[in-house]
């Protein structure tokens, strides 16, 4: 499958490994459209550069990082790495690392983590993330807290000038018990930002959306720039009822962006 | 039952009242000693005096607030009272007040509450709580966070110089995912205080003691004072896999403490 630049693509791999020492391609080839998954795998398979033999690896969940767990359970076949241990952020990447035959643990067994690799849904010019839209956020937010890197992969669609500025959902993970109230009370803080705040439910059923933790998640969206993300980080989380929230912040210590033009990488 | 100054008493509902306009005995006669049990009905009864027709009312849980739903239930069933909700914070106390025929709904339905009656654990100089060795922290805290007054229920050996201060447990609510990790972090946090991170658990078998929401709970045990209570707080909330704790910060408008010498109350 070519999924890049045919004038240097001979195979996946070398697809990858040539986007990635591209930023642009020669002005004198025509540009070649990528779809958005191609994209997303260039981005995951340049983090997956950064893992070594003998680490202890946070597992993302969602599309992208996907494609970063499939590739690690590939270069273990091959023996091209050793003695890894998989910490995944959500159930199902438990059962995608496990049909791979990565060796699973958790944060209780190991509390520091090498390395995580994990998408997201939105990327400011800071580095702050917004994740979560996959329900996945607080397991997410946990392992990844404990990685002493962190490397984020994104197609350049998830670039924001702020966060809540793509316009979709900032998600927040919240107990069941009275719900509707504590909705209520999330849409009041972001008032000023115009904020919506909608439980997330199945479509084919309009039952609500369970989390690994069997909670719900409300999804927030906003109208304008929301400010200080520190400062509505702790009113979010000091709402009785909040479990925790989408914003990645501080978090990330690299992120790789895949776009049409190559790939790029940005360091903290 | 005569459970107060006996040269006062003629009958339970005596007792109550008189001791509601005694602060001390009359030095001549002997002091009496009441029962724990005794004082925390002593401030319970005197809370249901705050209580009106047509209020909607958060009831709480633990041994001092069952005795304010009974004596809720036992002036409904006198007519004394009519037009009552009740919006329960635990699913113990929505047993016990359906067994009262006290008629009940939720926070969602009634999102402002005119006035709730609970217990506390520890009550500082401040009217700041510690609450939740019951297990009910979150519900209580949702609810009685939305409320227009709260009357919190006490024998005077829940006063303490500073939370923390009785060496018994301030709880956190945290998602049983990787607990051991959460439970490491929380330490971690208050360790110039001399922090002990427990899991809760029954006595009997040793399985994790499960709230309402489905989380567990972790108690924690300080040597010394923790200092700046809302900056705690904050440092506890923001930990990732914490749902809530016990501390409940600025939220009290009326302590009752029922003691030896009489019934005192303190309003914000």
């Amino acid at each position: 499958m070519a999924i890049a630049y045919p004038h240097v693509i001979r195979s996946e791999k070398a697809t990858v490994e040539a986007s990635m020492m591209v930023s642009t391609p020669p002005p004198s080839r025509p540009p070649v459209f990528l779809s958005q998954d191609e994209l997303k795998k260039i981005a995951a398979y340049k983090a997956v550069d950064f893992v070594e033999s003998g680490m202890v690896l946070g597992l993302g969940t969602g599309s992208t990082a996907k494609h970063a767990v499939d590739r690690i359970g590939e270069l273990l076949k091959q023996g091209k790495l050793k003695n890894i241990i998989g910490i995944p952020t959500s159930k199902m990447t438990h059962e995608q690392a496990l049909s791979l035959g990565i060796p699973l643990s958790d944060l209780d067994t190991y509390p520091v983590v090498d390395l995580a690799i994990d998408g997201a849904d939105e990327v400011d010019p800071y580095m702050n993330l917004v994740k979560g839209r996959g329900g996945s956020l607080l397991r997410e937010k946990m392992i990844e807290g404990a990685c002493k890197k962190f490397v984020v992969i994104v197609d350049e669609s998830k670039l924001v000038k702020h966060l809540g500025g793509s316009g979709l959902a900032m998600p927040v993970e919240i107990v069941p018990f009275c719900w509707k109230f504590t909705a209520e009370k999330l849409k009041l803080l972001f008032g000023d930002a115009g904020c919506v705040a909608k439980l997330r439910t199945f479509k084919e059923n309009g039952e609500p959306f369970v989390t690994d933790n069997r909670n719900y998640i409300i999804d927030l969206y906003f109208k304008k720039d929301i400010g200080d993300l520190k400062a509505a980080s702790d009113a979010i989380l000091r709402l009785t009822g909040v479990v925790e929230h989408g914003m990645f912040l501080d978090m990330a210590t690299t992120v790789i962006v895949a776009g049409e033009l190559g790939v790029t990488l940005k360091n903290k």
